[in-house]
């Protein structure tokens, strides 16, 4: 069965014409994607050829001409002017290829001591550590908003709800702090997601190290790596390590994200009115101006989908690779690219969002006081301050709350003489914890949801921003 | 909180500059991507334009100007001369919207009796089925060089193996021959994925269907859906069932295909030996000639990591959604078409692969008989043909293999003395069976590797491609 | 490195104390799953029996001897007298082991022309066919209860959701219906699966075939097959296609019962109100009776998690292995067997629940009236009997929205002199379509939420339960 | 449509026979798995009443008569004479209901100021916590089993493989060492996840927290929190980031030992024959006692994608709730148990494994001399040592492999004269780096792998055990 291009072009269905070449071009070439990677390839190259000239092993003059060749790149590449080649497969080939052309045979002198393995390695860590720090700085950012709500509505009257049922009043600065700790466990991740990666790749070579007398502690310092070199040259080319944790830290801020966005769409339907999306975060119709889409919403909510989609992708690409470089590895680019860019711009859909919407705060208000929310605080006094057992306490409140349910008011309308005839230890105190807002501020236990108690909170994170 | 731009240039740390337009834009746009449905979309148009002359809701001129309108729009597309907007978002409101520059107001009332709901979900299930049937036809040029390899190499004997360990011989070509049977059960999964989308979407609407008098059986028929027009405007805006039927079948598909990746990977180690890729489909190294990495191969075998993320992707983004269409919809489209990418270039590679290979007789042959591979044949001899009961005959292949273990000699060159003093029952047919042809030879159970029996099986396939 | 027993009790650390024995049990035995399918093993060695001694491979005595046999051990493990091991490692070996006390050497002749690698494809195979058959008739009970609801309300109005916000005025019998749209396209799917796997492996033996003259195709007509053996020994051991198929049509069901879940949460809450669930599928609280939290609907909705993960366990297990037999296939079993409990018991909560839940027709009447649900049906009135052109239209329904939002009324109560200083072409025929019921009652297209629309597909359907 | 249980019975189809009581149970129960949290659900209580006592909340004598029975029922629980009910759902109603047996009204006492919500938070991160420390130890040990393999085989030289295919010569030492590379990030995730999670839930009561004047300062002391108490309430009953996080760490450990089990699939084929697994950790067969069947590592291979499974089905659960508390949060538990199960055993197997297993050092060295492995070392000797340009010194190269090749011989064995008609610069001194030995022995980069070098990093992590 030859694979002569004439024959193939019927053979591979117009779609590959050109035959096996086009389909080895296709599946092969990484610099549709891998280009996003010159920044760093180029920061890498630099690092190397400075100190392969340190260490003697290239001259001064080759590393000069190296270095204003790969700044004459970047400046092209910047401004658009460079070409990039398929057939040259990558951005470490392009690259290599155009300095080629700009300063000759000292360009093959920089692949000294180098391979493209260890090369990818680093330019990939780089960019995922670089990720991770605008991660961090957005996700501050997104803290930052919720602690300005948060102030805002410290004392604003909200359900709590459980299983979307209404449960007990809390506030809504209390409801944006919840927000806080996520977000602020999302951060400390990203922190250590960078502390592990923090180690330099270059000079493992091809998967075996060098027998150039290199220093890698060289490279890794000029390139920031604090943990300096790895350890291990065959672990260095294998290792995608960064990579799955980036893509599951990412997956559990989306998840939290999502969490975000469905409350938004079900706060914004005009059953709970709880929040009223600015227009710029959402879109309406021709016909209806009253009409809010949360579109925004919904899609940070989809986007957990595809963050977690590119998670088992590479888990499932790196599944049973024997060590060392394997070129499955090359599916992990754009996996993690994709994830980074739906991240961002989720965390900055919802930092935009959350600033800028309207809080209903007199519908919270009405919501947290419906469904009898503060029966608990009834049982709950009653144990504490009629000293009655639990099981008493509950069955008195049942009783109230029936009571209440039959005459079609709240638990507060009810009248002492009422609330004596169903137990008589009930004194006026009792109204003390009847309310929305006395229920909300008795709830002073640590990080619970009285107002003076959330304001603790905020000002303990404040601190942390 | 205002989102005022000339603050927000800090606030979104400079990948947002514009500030909340810039995001909203970037996340709510899906023209990027979903232009690659401007031919469905514009099919669409026609057979609803059509449809609604025919009933008397538009005219006969509007419907002419319609056409015409559509057919300029995609001469322009094909040609390059389109210029696709992102504030428009879609692929649908940048065609209707320079339909509108083209033609004018009658460009208003193509929108009559329908929505974009309806309309992205008749663009987007018409692509897929579209992809459906190419996928059939790439799997049947892959059953064919399969078909065409199983003949070629029928008394190809090689070892089988069961955990990677030599088991029992069988021939390349019956192992050939279960590669068609699993990607022909992908091809009937693919033609029944088709059939359960036969259903044409448009005329539901916005989720409600229409008060105008129109034929949803006559657009059904003018787009080729066989099984007529959807019977639910809510679920037909709502489903994405066919997207993520697309997925899982591709997902096992691609399962199939990263097991004949693996394959070729360890065929390809110089300690199997078993296969020589083609230059088309390995790439090798300028310093050492003779190695021929399995790039094309690997890269397979990633694949199937791109094609089960990209499913749980859309499975996650439709858990839970509400009926009727929700927002998060929208991330449907590049998860179906990057896995469509993938799938079409993997089995075209391996299509490629396979029809190239050469075959390396003599390792395969050399592998089938180490490892005293026929020893189950031995065994079933003494069962069938000498009556033993199974416990004995174990017992006496175990002995026998033990001798042939300690004189360093293969099975069938034990003589037949020294196999008559394990047991007396033994007579010179055992010669029969103890060689791996004799032994390939011998099953001829249905769907057993005798050649004859592969040969069987290929002609039956032959009626099927 | 030793691995002594004495000293390993240290380096196992308590956990594996008895040292590398115990983990190798814990890690290979599957006993303690794949006893689930004792009956599909003793139904296969029947039938592999009874076609043995019909071709004169066993004597029709030992065949007397097995039946008896066999029949005696199903009596003994469904009466809980059969002791399972461990030691014996899965249900093949446990059922032979007690075989051989029961009869004797004739339970080894059992053995012949089969291995465990085909018969546990067989055991398998038949139990998801069960499974997809018992799947088949429980979406048929949830269809009929989704009918039986469908048309108890195919007049009562509730508000067509798109983005969670109210778009156009449908029925409840309408949305009812779409569920069972769903539910019939994963009956399909089920059906087709059926059909896929209706192949017989046994006879495949170890992976090469056999030697024996069997006769599959009788095997393969007693157990049921309709589509006789499979055509490829290799990948009938190799393969789990049907493992995977259930998983991912599941996976695709799972996500409809997790909409629906998703629905009745949202529905049940105090803000919308739409339904109420029956005690039996919720759980309250002692102190506020008047609570109901929709646990089950909470739980199905979490099922479809533990579905998807299934799959994705699934496709991992089997991406990239080598053919054929690999012992990473035993970890096919439980995930199958989970999923499987899971969808099952979300089908049949599914089934009660909406089967028991009272509709609060109130509640969604005025849900489905308030946000102008109706402007639609006004601005297409205008094009339709008054010829506006689109544009016009829509210009002038958003003024009238714009006056009764002015004068917080409903669209209908505008008076016909207000809609005619709007536009002079409206007459009192608008009013036909302002109302929700009117609304909903012109959307007479196929497939769309009219009544009497929507009685014809409950009809269609009603022939097909 | 009444649940009435008479006609029910048919319409479950024999399943769920008693009706919806049954299903309800079914779904709703958790008694089944979350009786693993038994110790857990006691110690936290032991905490609470203690701390209550201490506060006042309840008296010293509830408190004792709290403790003691809780202490009876720990030990009735172990020693397997505690009667787990499904009525009364999970773990917590299950131990309190027994204690009210016990001990009678007090019991009631103890749920004061705490709610299932904060308790089931509690155990869970508690039962989690463990199970982060058991997997730090266990990964020591396996750490500690690769270092004794590394030094006892730092110069055992074996080919550094790429794509499978041989390279550069490397050390088994060295490829040892990339694992401890690998396990360690591991245990370093491992820790930071466990101080991620240091934080104790209890006294969040609801979601709202407590008007008790409780310190949850006390019991997060009590417990071995060592970061305190939470600081939200609201977040405290919604998060499950901690199993999130334990369950992606388990991924990542996972995909590393799938690597390490596909290699010792691959290198246990008679094809590559470099290792020989013990009886402990392989099976055999009857008949071809010579078999060695590597059935631990491939269920070890298999076990990631259970672990991965695992991990998407709880991201899938968490996806889009709203806080606080929902049931769907119930399906957390068994996710992590199967996959901290898994995890488990398949550290303690691939520890026995690696540390049993018979190293082939012939086959190794036979291998990393074929396919002139040290064909890179030649170019680099020459651009070093001779000083030739990048692209001379690969050309020579090329020209060499051509010859040896040709001659059917190694590189090392080509003539100095030989090797300088290709390029004159070459002296004596190649053959310094022409053997695997030598190749291996200059590798001396940090890092790399000549022995030396491989010493000087067990050294490293010999103090980090």
């Amino acid at each position: 069965m030859a694979s002569d291009n004439s024959t193939s072009n019927t053979m591979w269905g117009g779609r590959f014409a050109s035959g096996p070449d086009a389909i080895m071009e296709e599946i092969n070439a990484s610099i549709d994607f891998d280009k996003a990677l010159y920044n760093e390839d180029i920061d890498g190259s630099i690092a190397h050829a400075t100190m392969l000239a340190e260490k003697g092993i290239i001259s001064e003059e080759d590393k000069a001409s190296i270095l204003e060749g790969l700044s004459t790149i970047r400046r092209e590449i910047e401004e658009g002017r460079f070409t990039f080649s398929r057939q040259l497969e990558d951005i470490h080939m392009n690259i290599e290829s155009r300095l080629r052309e700009l300063i000759g045979a000292a360009a093959g002198r920089l692949h000294t001591a180098r391979s493209r393995n260890d090369q990818v390695a680093l330019d990939f860590r780089l960019w995922v550590k670089k990720e991770l720090i605008k991660t961090e700085a957005a996700l501050t950012r997104l803290i930052g908003v919720f602690l300005a709500r948060a102030e805002e509505h410290a004392d604003t009257v909200m359900p709590g709800f459980t299983h979307l049922q209404t449960a007990q009043p809390v506030t809504f600065g209390h409801h944006c702090m919840a927000y806080v700790e996520m977000f602020g466990r999302d951060r400390k991740r990203v922190r250590h997601a960078i502390e592990h990666l923090d180690e330099s790749p270059i000079g493992a070579a091809a998967l075996a190290g060098t027998g150039f007398a290199i220093d890698r502690h060289m490279t890794a310092e000029a390139l920031g790596f604090s943990g300096g070199p790895t350890r291990n040259s065959i672990d260095t080319v294998s290792d995608r390590d960064f990579a799955l944790e980036f893509l599951s830290v990412a997956a559990i801020c989306g998840t939290h994200l999502s969490r975000l966005a469905e409350e938004i769409v079900i706060w914004s339907t005009p059953q709970f009115n709880f929040v009223r999306l600015s227009d710029s975060f959402s879109t309406g119709s021709s016909i209806m101006p009253q009409k809010k889409n949360p579109d925004a919403a919904e899609l940070v909510r989809a986007k957990t989908g595809r963050v977690n989609g590119a998670l088992v992708a590479l888990l499932t690409v790196m599944k049973g690779l024997p060590l060392a470089y394997s070129k499955d590895m090359q599916e992990d680019k754009e996996q993690v690219f994709d994830a980074a860019k739906s991240l961002d711009l989720a965390i900055a859909a919802m930092t935009g969002m959350i600033g800028d919407l309207t809080v209903n705060t007199a519908s919270m208000k009405a919501a947290a006081g419906s469904g009898f929310s503060t029966a608990t605080d009834l049982a709950d006094w009653l144990v504490r301050e009629a000293g009655l057992p639990f099981r008493d306490a509950h069955h008195a409140t049942g009783h109230a709350v029936a009571l209440a349910e039959k005459k079609g008011c709240d638990l507060a309308e009810l009248s002492l003489e009422e609330l004596q005839a169903i137990n008589p230890a009930i004194t006026a105190g009792i109204f003390d914890v009847l309310t929305v807002e006395a229920s909300v501020a008795s709830r002073k236990s640590f990080g619970g949801t009285a107002p003076d108690e959330v304001r603790k909170q905020i000002a303990w994170w404040r601190e942390r921003v």
